[in-house]
């Protein structure tokens, strides 16, 4: 553990890696089990062993030393170090990396503008938290520079995929609706709980692939992730939306 | 300039900056000034300010310090530390670092595997050489995989885009062919210079938009870098392909 990486480290030189970021409040990590299990198919999918979960404990709680508050933890596990191209070492030496950051309480509703940044379908990454993201980036920048908080992302196909930092989720004629994961959505940790939020009230929950125009009909938008939970949208694109009980029960029962 | 990186840095949280991989022999590096132009070009692109010319030079030149025979010198410009999310800080103060790595001189034909891998052309990251490049070290795992040095990597419309490290060219019928730019293709320093020197020798060449099939059928294919220079493929997706004369007079001029 340490706060620098070598210049060799192909997390730095090619993206090549995954992250995880986590809600830390009074020093309790949320949802540990189910972060470590996704970073763990993560690697899989990517061709990586599978990290060490003492490893990534000990990276996570030495972060966390003298580090009071409400945090967002930066889980790094990278291909380790590796020479200068694109091909793997025989057999790479992961590397675990870990900083936590101040994470004020967020609250209230997001606006949201949708980008022209496309998200990659085509590649297994595009279901993963990769260390390359910059696609994410430029997608937030966008938004940002419309007015925006955050950013709607298409897919190739121009189905609607997610948040540049979260997923999404619309509510049309009482029913629940969030992109299909092979649309190019990471299977977050919330998505999953406010899908079983909505089961278990009786909300029918529909998993699609569906063009932009869905939202632009919606009768309300949300957006998901672990340090913001479920967060109402108030303007897509400029067309405001109001406020839906739905949201707000949903995201009491998280 | 130093040889880590500190752990809140973007290049190496989000791939947010770009590289360039320069060949150096005997101490003298090859087409510095396209290299620095193209870093330019692309920090441009990607919203960030200009990197400053000499803080480059200095990186380079503390890179190649008692580092004799032939290197690629791997230029990294990323968008410097900036806490965790998405955002970038206000005024990005980028880091510039770079490292020497031996280059031992690379020859022969190529053999080339197709890649279930896309490229992005629905993001400006694809037609730059960003640190996010997981999806090449992806296409390149795959084509090792299938037995072959080197994928070719399609875009989301299923269009010839680029090698997993390289541009790629085909002749058919006399003519040199390569992806156009906005097919999601790195505008190469060689790559330009091959095009320059099919010209000058009377070539025709046509940047395309082309779906595989032009490759299943072509007299010969190419792949170019800074690194390997032009290189003949032997055989795609296991069809053999015979040298061509072409091949080797463009590879003399360059």
């Amino acid at each position: 553990m340490t706060d620098l990486v070598p210049l060799d480290d192909r997390g730095f030189t090619l993206g090549d890696g995954l992250f995880e970021t986590l809600l830390v409040e009074d020093g309790r990590i949320a949802f540990w089990p189910e972060h470590l299990a996704r970073l763990t198919a993560g690697c899989a999918t990517l061709g990586l062993p599978a990290p060490d979960p003492q490893a990534m404990q000990a990276a996570a709680t030495a972060a966390l030393v003298d580090q009071p508050g409400r945090l967002a933890l930066r889980l790094n596990v990278t291909a380790g170090s590796g020479g200068r191209g694109l091909d793997r070492p025989a057999e790479p030496a992961l590397r675990i990396a870990a900083k936590a950051f101040p994470a004020p309480v967020a609250a209230g509703a997001l606006t949201l503008a949708t980008s022209t940044v496309r998200r990659n379908d085509g590649s297994p990454a595009s279901r993963l938290k990769t260390l390359a993201y910059l696609d994410n980036v430029l997608a937030r920048a966008e938004a940002r520079a419309a007015g925006a908080d955050e950013a709607v992302m298409l897919n190739t196909r121009g189905e609607v995929a997610c948040a540049a930092a979260g997923n999404l989720f619309w509510i049309d004629g009482g029913r629940l609706f969030t992109p299909a994961l092979d649309c190019g959505v990471l299977a977050g940790v919330i998505r999953a709980r406010v899908i079983a939020a909505a089961a278990a009230q009786g909300v029918e929950v529909v998993e699609v692939r569906a063009g932009a125009e869905v939202l632009a009909s919606a009768d309300a938008v949300m957006v998901s992730n672990s340090l913001i939970g479920l967060r109402p949208v108030s303007a897509l694109d400029g067309r405001s939306l109001a406020p839906h009980a739905l949201t707000e029960r949903l995201a009491a029962r998280l």
